[in-house]
C-alpha cells in the first residue's frame, strides 16, 4: 500500500475522493467469498479514487426504536478484508473499527499489529452507536491507547451535521476529537445541505477564534434509489429535509434524481467551504446491494470528481 | 384605487411584486403625521410595485416567553391609514385585519363598510398570535362573516413556513383557507429556504391529488442590518439556519450580506415553485424603522424585482 493518502490527508488537501463498502457478510462460503474478491480487486481497482474505506458494520439496533428495514448479518473483519482479502490492490485503504466490541487488550493488540504494518495505516475509530449502549471501550479511551501503542496510525474521526442540527456541538466534537489524534472527519450520508452548511460554518468560526487550521472533512454521498433505501437512510440517522424526500418519493426515477440532488448539494457545499477555507473531500457509498444503486454510486463517484477537477482547473 | 391587484391575483399571476410597512404609530402628534403622510405619499408613490400592505400590529408578548427586543407602541388602524391617509395614492393596498381584537358585531361594521367601498378591497385577516390567546373572533368565523358580508372583499391569507417545519401540516391550513375563501398567501420573512421549499412541496402534491389550481404565495423578504433587527425577527418567529445565522453575526456588512442572502434565497424558491407550477410573488418589508434599513428594503425590492423580470423575459 503506498502512503499518498496519508500525504494527502495530512497536508490537508482538498477534493479527496474515497469509495466506502462494507465487507462481505461473515457467512459467505469461502468459494463464494472467493469469487466476490476476485470481483471486487478488478471492479474497485478501477475506480477513479484516492483511497478506499471499508465499513465496520454494527448491529444499531439499540440507537432507534423502529425495526431495521434491513436484517443485521455481521460482515467480515474489516481490517482482514482490507488488507488480505484486497491486499493486492495498491490502493490506499482506511479501515474503521467500532471500539465498542473492543477490550482494552484486543484494541491494543489489534493496535499493536497495525503499528507493525509495512505501510502506515490509516483507521477511523467509531464509538457506541447511541449514548444507551454503554458498554465496550469508550472512544476516549480507544484515542489514548491508539496515541500509545500506535503512533504510526494515521487517525480519524466520525462527524455527523444531523446532531450538530440538534445540539450545535459537533464542531467542538470534531475540535476535542483532533486534540486526541484525529487528522480528518467522515460524515455519514449528506441530503441535508443546511445541518451540513451550519456545521461548516460554526467549525470555521471556532478554528478562526481559537487559531490553527481546519482538517479536512470527507462528506458521504450515498444514492437513493428506492423507498426501501430511503427508509433504511432514514433508520440510520441521514435527515432528508421534507422536499427532497417528496422529490425522491414521486420522482419517476428515483435514482437518476437522488443524483442530481447529491450533485446538486455537493455544489453547494463545495463553495461554502472553499470560500470558508475548509478542505473537504467525498466519500461515495452504497447502502443498497442492489446491483442498479451500486452502479450509481460509482456514476455519483464520477459525477462529483468530475465537479472537484473542473473546479480545480 | 384601481382593480389591476386584484385581476393578478385572482388569475393567479406569478411576480407580484408588494410593498409591506405598518402604520405610523397611535401617538404620532398631528403636526408630525402630516409630514409623514407626505413624505409616504412621495416615497411609496415611487417604488415600482403592483401594490402596498399595511400591517395591522399587535402585541404578541403572550406568543413567546422571551422580552419583545422593542417596546410594542400601536399603530394607526390600518383601514383609515391605506384608504384615507394614503388615499391619493393610485396603487392597490392590502389591509391587514387582526380578528382577535375584534366582537362579530364590530367587524361586521367594518365589512359592511369595506364592502360599500367605490372599489373593491383586499385584506388578509390574521387569527390570534398564539393558541394561548383564545380572547376576540376565531378566524373561521371571520371568514364566514366576509363571505356573509362583503362578498366583494378579495381576501388573503397568512402562511408560516416555519409552523410547516415542526408540524408538516402547513399546506392544509392553507387548503383550509382557500375552502373558507382565501385567494392569496402572504408569508413572513424567509430566511430559511429549506422550509419555504417543503412547504412548497407538499402544497403542490396535495393540489395534485385533490386537483385545484395552486394560489399564488406571496413571500416576505426583510432585510436584517444589526444584530437588534435579528434578535426582534427571531422574536417575531422567522427562522434562520445556523449558518445564514453565523454569516450575519460576522458580516463586516450584515445589511448588504443579508440582501444578497435574501437575493439567494429568491432565486432558489423561485426556481423551485416555477418548476412545481406555484405562482410566486414578493413582498419586502423592513421590520427596522431605521433610515438605512428602510433604504435597504427598498433596495431589495428592486433587486427582486429585477429578477423576476429577467426570469420571464
Amino acid at each position: 500500500m503506498n502512503d499518498s493518502l496519508q500525504k494527502e490527508l495530512t497536508s490537508r488537501k482538498s477534493g479527496i475522493c474515497l469509495y466506502g463498502f462494507a465487507p462481505p457478510k461473515q457467512a459467505t462460503p469461502s468459494d463464494e467469498l472467493e469469487a466476490i474478491v476476485a470481483q471486487q480487486l478488478v471492479r474497485l481497482g478501477a475506480l477513479p479514487v484516492d483511497g478506499l474505506i471499508v465499513y465496520d458494520i454494527q448491529d444499531e439496533t439499540d440507537r432507534v426504536s423502529t425495526p431495521r428495514p434491513f436484517p443485521f448479518l455481521p460482515t467480515l473483519n474489516p481490517e482482514i478484508y482490507a488488507h488480505e482479502h484486497l491486499g493486492p490492490l495498491a490502493v490506499p485503504k482506511i479501515v474503521y473499527r467500532c471500539v465498542n466490541r473492543d477490550t482494552p487488550d484486543g484494541f491494543v493488540r489489534w493496535l499493536e499489529n497495525v503499528n507493525r504494518a509495512a505501510a502506515p495505516r490509516i483507521a477511523v475509530l467509531v464509538g457506541a452507536p447511541s449514548n444507551r449502549s454503554h458498554f465496550g471501550l469508550p472512544l476516549t479511551d480507544a484515542y489514548a491507547l491508539a496515541r500509545q501503542y500506535a503512533p504510526n496510525l494515521l487517525l480519524g474521526g466520525i462527524a455527523i451535521a444531523e446532531r450538530h442540527a440538534r445540539r450545535l456541538d459537533e464542531h467542538e466534537r470534531i475540535l476535542a476529537k483532533t486534540e486526541q489524534g484525529c487528522r480528518f472527519f467522515v460524515t455519514q450520508a449528506v441530503y441535508d445541505v443546511t445541518s451540513t452548511k451550519s456545521l461548516l460554518s460554526d467549525y470555521a468560526i471556532a478554528i478562526h477564534d481559537k487559531g490553527g487550521v481546519p482538517l479536512p472533512l470527507i462528506l458521504t454521498f450515498s444514492p437513493c434509489g428506492s423507498l426501501k433505501t430511503l427508509s433504511f437512510m432514514k433508520w440510520l440517522g441521514v435527515a432528508f429535509p421534507r422536499w427532497l424526500e417528496n422529490e425522491l418519493r414521486f420522482a419517476t426515477d428515483p435514482l437518476a434524481k437522488s443524483l442530481e440532488l447529491c450533485e446538486h448539494i455537493f455544489a453547494e457545499v463545495w463553495d461554502y467551504a472553499r470560500d470558508k477555507g475548509i478542505p473537504l473531500g467525498v466519500n461515495v457509498e452504497s447502502v443498497s446491494i442492489r446491483k442498479v444503486e451500486i452502479e450509481a454510486s460509482v456514476e455519483l463517484l464520477q459525477l462529483l470528481r468530475g465537479r472537484i477537477e473542473r473546479s480545480e482547473r
